[in-house]
């Protein structure tokens, strides 16, 4: 089944790694994939509009299905592959409800992880503020405190002992800053659970691979 | 078990209304809720403040579990309640990957009518731009011109012929839309749509009780 699916994907992009550690995890490997720039632009060229008329990666074919979120590809593939591979969706109704609540705030963290990174390339230059700057860095700084908190009150995962998918959305964008050198000092919690699951197959499989041979910028350091 | 819920929650907040949706459509009816005014700032109140650290509505508590995020109470709700009420995730696997990939565009969609109506309240005056709220207003157009096509393509409902998650979550923004004016003869597919749905049972018996009352302001007659 694996070999009816195409991903289109930019390395380092935290959506696209999301749907790559799914297929890890769900062994769905043998799968097509190609990887694009983002420098290039490569994202807008036509192959990806054939998938993704918003032209951006992830694109994800997934037999006729198209899934280019990567939070819609993540629950379709659970629920088709239910009994193959790791299973991903909690029965208990404690540890379910906390994967949902924290699966979907992921997407705020994400946010605003993307509202530093990307200031430059989404605000023309006459309408930068260095007071938004700042705002943004300040917002991100709450966020992790909120998300220390979280870590310190479960084990190891973000929903208990288990990997969920909570943690296939959660996991990237933690990696994704500190390698853009997020201090582990001051964030001892977040740094505790990326070290914990950095080395995980299906992470370590799908680690980006611009990652490997070159080091980030020092964004988040004062963070 | 409804009475084991509680709601906090807003008139005409789109996150807090997918919840009132989904609690009709799962028959839960007779759940604990207050309405909230954000004018006076009562979602940052103690009593939001102790479910959603956020200081955010919907603040969502279903027994002993807290699901703030309006898309995490969808499915926490539709797994818990399988055989009450509505199925509201369609077991075809093309019905439930269109759902799904639906389910999860609906936030860039939402998200860009945000952008709009939060523009004052999110930026300090002197970082304000006309080029940015312009910009803000394509943005918006572009995208509703991707959901008139999408639409287009369905019957009646967004993941086919029946009504499903996506549904729940799509449906109150755009009824926001039209309630700020957007115009129907320009986007006529998704009048359809709004039209179709708005006498729906679940949907007719949580309309924002205010918009009964007052008319909205007219911020989306040009898009």
């Amino acid at each position: 089944m694996a070999k009816d699916m195409t991903l289109l994907w930019g390395s380092g992009s935290p959506p696209c790694w999301r749907i790559q550690i799914m297929l890890e995890e769900k062994q769905l490997q043998g799968y097509n994939h190609k990887l694009l720039s983002f420098e290039k632009m490569e994202h807008k060229s036509q192959e990806v509009l054939d998938i993704n008329p918003r032209g951006q990666l992830p694109a994800f074919k997934c037999g006729n299905h198209i899934l280019n979120e990567s939070y819609a590809a993540c629950f379709f593939l659970e629920n088709q592959y239910k009994s193959q591979g790791n299973k991903l969706i909690p029965d208990s109704p404690d540890a379910q409800a906390l994967m949902y609540q924290r699966m979907f705030e992921v997407l705020t963290f994400h946010q605003k992880i993307v509202e530093i990174v990307t200031y430059n390339f989404r605000v023309p230059e006459e309408e930068r503020h260095d007071s938004a700057v700042q705002r943004n860095r300040e917002a991100l700084t709450a966020e992790l405190k909120l998300w220390e908190g979280y870590l310190n009150k479960t084990d190891c995962c973000l929903a208990g002992k288990e990997f969920t998918l909570a943690d296939v959305v959660f996991f990237p964008s933690v990696a994704f800053l500190f390698r853009l050198g997020l201090s582990s000092e001051s964030h001892p919690v977040l740094a505790k659970y990326y070290n914990s699951l950095k080395d995980r197959a299906s992470i370590k499989a799908t680690w980006p691979p611009h990652w490997q041979s070159t080091p980030g910028p020092d964004m988040m350091k004062t963070i």
